[in-house]
């Protein structure tokens, strides 16, 4: 995915997911490839960002443009069994948020 | 600051920071010690969940107990010149996202 999201002008919804993995890939690296994949077609998909660093520490934020296309990607069967080998397997902790985007303001001095 | 901010029950408000850094440090990493510490103490803050890639993509999520703490620490003199040495030397580019929290769920098996 490209570095920043380029989405539209508020309001819209975000799902801010932070997490902390465990140890090994465990086919994390695929599952999170496929997500993205299904994630970024879903209806109501506006676009993410997402960074981990060395320690395993993750933040991703993704944007849609109401509550009822986050309800349905969270309830995706695909999903869904991916978070459950999520809970399982791949992280140690996480929390996920979800959110109202009331302002947004962009600084890209290079491009515009 | 630990990895997952313990933030109180929804509503409450999440700035969004999503940037790419220039290379070099600049005297980035010591200006982001003491932003953190400067905004750990601001009144209304809640917590902060930090993390950038090895690429460079960073994001920062910060908390707040209402839009004008957020206003606040914006318009802290500090904070407004390391803004100005973050446009002009220490990011590619950003996106700031002001949002209000609804709802938030918690997953940590190895502590409760």
């Amino acid at each position: 995915m490209s570095e920043l999201a380029e989405t539209p002008r508020p309001p819209y919804y975000a799902v801010i997911f932070t997490s902390v993995r465990t140890e090994g890939d465990n086919g994390y690296e695929k599952m999170a490839d496929e997500m993205v994949k299904l994630g970024f077609n879903q209806p109501g998909f506006l676009g993410a960002e997402s960074t981990r660093d060395i320690n395993g520490v993750g933040i991703t934020v993704s944007y849609w443009d109401s509550i009822e296309a986050i309800e349905n990607w969270k309830n995706h069967l695909c999903h869904k069994e991916a978070q459950k080998l999520g809970e399982d397997l791949w992280y140690k902790t996480f929390a996920t948020r979800v959110c109202k985007v009331e302002r947004h303001g962009l600084f890209k001095p290079s491009v515009e």
